[in-house]
C-alpha cells in the first residue's frame, strides 16, 4: 500500500520538506508517494492543494500525510477541511514560544528562505564564488580569505563539501588536492605553508576511492585499487606528521561531513 | 535582552536548524544568541549540552528555547531536565504518525541527513560535478545529459542556483551566459538550437544587476548602469522572442530561485 504525502508551504517548501523527510525516515517499513506543493499564498492556491490532497485520498483509500508550513490562520483553516492528516508545524510551536517569550508571533509568510538581510544572503553568493574559484587548487593567490583550505586525494569529498559549507554556512572554503609528487616529498606543498593553521584533511577508506573512481574511468591507474591504497596511506601519514585535522568520509553524506568539519575546525557560520 | 536558542542534535543539526530558525524568523522583535550543538549522541554530549544550556539559563536571567531532534528516548529524557524550554520536534508528532500509519516508528538517529540510499547520494554528488563542469558556458558537449540549462546575463544568479538544484534536487544543471555577441545577433546561439526545450532564463532588474557588478568591477563598462540596462532589456526581448521561460530573480533568494525555475520548468526531483 502506497501512502500520499503532501508538503504544502507558503513558500519554497523547504522547511517542510526537510522536517516531513525527517519524520518519514523513521518509518520505512512504510513506501510513501511525496509531492510538494510550494508557493501556496492565497486562498486559490489553497484550494487546488485541496483538492490534490482530496483525489489521492480517494485513490489510495487511505488519508494523506499532509506537512504544512502555513503560516497565514485563513489560509491555514481553509487547508485543514482537507480529506488528509495535517500536521502543522507552525500552529504547533508558536502558541508555546509566545508564552515563553511574551510577544506575539508576527505571521508573515516566506520569510524562512528569503532574501532575509541582504548582507547574509551576498556572504553566502561571495562564499560560493569563492569555493568555485578556488575549486581544486587552482589557485593559492586568494588563501589569505579563506576560512578553511580542505586537502585530500582526488574524489575525497573535497569539492561538495566545500559548496555545501559556502551555501549552508557562508564559510569560505577552499580546496587543495594531493597528488603523487606531494606523496614522493612527504611533506607540506611549501605554498600551503603560510596558511598551516587553516589546513584541514578529508581521507576515505581504500576500498570506497576504489569504487567511486572506477566509475569516472575504469581501468586507469588512477581507479586501481593499488593506486587508491598508496595514496590513502600517503595522505593519512602526511596528515598525521603535519599535525592537519582530518577525517574519514566513508559512510558520511555531504551534510555530515560538513557538520563535523565545522565542529572539529572551530568554525563559525558567517550568515 | 538576549534570549539563547540551542539547536541539539543527534545528527548534523540541519533539521533542529531548519525548524528552529523557521519558527525565530517569526519573532524578529526579539534578539536571539543561537548555537548549535550536533552529533548528541550519547549521554556525556547529553550531559554537556545540559550544561551549556544551563549556564546560559544562569547569565541571561531567562530560560534559553531548546529545539531538539533527538531521537532516543533515554537522551530525550535526560536533555528536557536542562532548565530550558524544550521544543521536542520528534516526540511532538510521532505519536500521530504512528496512530494514522498503524505501524511504529523505528527510532534510529541520524537518517535525515545521513548517506540514506547510496543511488541518492550519487545522484547529488554527479549533479554538483556536472554543475562545476558546465558551469558559466565552459562546454556544451554534456548538454544532452541536462536537465535544465539556465540562460542569463553575467550575475544574474546562474551559478548558485545550478550549483543549489544539483545538492538539493539532484537536478543537472548547466549555464550559459548571454553577452554581447547574443544581443547583437538578436537570436539564440547555435549551439544551444538543439536544447531548445530544456532552456530556462534568469533576469534581474537593472538597478540590482548594476549594484552586483560594482562591488566587482567598480567603474568598469561590465558594471555601468547603461550597460546593464542594454543587457537586461537585449535578455528579456530574446527570452520573449524565442519563448523561453524566465523570470526575474531580484528580491529573491537562492532557495525561491530554485523551488520556482523547478515548477516552472515541470522539472522533478532526482532524489
Amino acid at each position: 500500500m502506497i501512502r500520499s504525502v503532501f508538503f504544502v508551504s507558503d513558500g519554497t517548501g523547504i522547511t517542510a520538506e526537510t522536517l516531513g523527510h525527517t519524520l518519514l525516515t523513521q518509518f520505512e517499513q512504510v513506501s510513501f508517494q511525496q509531492m510538494s506543493l510550494p508557493f501556496v499564498n492565497t486562498d486559490d492556491k489553497v484550494e487546488w492543494a485541496v483538492q490534490r490532497i482530496n483525489r489521492a485520498a480517494e485513490s489510495d483509500g487511505v488519508k494523506p500525510l499532509v506537512f504544512s508550513t502555513l503560516i497565514d490562520s485563513q489560509l491555514r483553516t481553509h487547508l485543514v477541511k482537507c480529506n488528509g492528516v495535517v500536521f502543522d508545524f507552525f500552529e504547533t510551536f508558536t502558541g508555546a514560544m509566545e508564552k515563553e517569550l511574551g510577544v506575539t508571533a508576527q505571521r508573515v509568510a516566506g520569510r524562512s528562505h528569503g532574501m532575509g538581510n541582504v548582507r547574509a544572503y551576498s556572504e553566502r553568493i561571495d562564499a560560493l564564488h569563492y569555493a568555485i574559484q578556488n575549486d581544486d587548487g587552482a589557485t593559492t593567490r586568494d588563501y589569505p580569505m579563506a576560512d578553511v583550505v580542505v586537502m585530500g586525494v582526488s574524489r575525497a569529498g573535497k569539492t561538495p563539501t566545500c559548496m555545501y559549507l559556502a551555501l549552508t554556512y557562508g564559510v569560505r572554503a577552499a580546496n587543495y588536492p594531493l597528488a603523487d609528487d606531494d606523496f614522493e616529498r612527504g611533506s607540506l606543498p611549501a605554498v600551503l605553508e603560510p596558511y598551516r593553521h587553516k589546513l584541514f584533511g578529508l581521507t576515505v577508506d581504500p576500498e570506497r576511492l576504489h569504487q567511486i573512481r572506477k566509475e569516472r574511468r575504469r581501468d586507469s591507474r588512477y581507479a586501481s585499487m593499488e593506486q587508491c591504497l598508496m595514496e590513502v596511506r600517503a595522505v593519512e601519514r602526511l596528515f598525521k606528521r603535519e599535525r592537519i585535522p582530518f577525517f574519514n568520509i566513508t559512510q558520511r553524506s555531504i551534510e555530515e561531513i560538513s557538520a563535523q568539519l565545522m565542529q572539529q575546525a572551530g568554525l563559525t557560520r558567517r550568515i
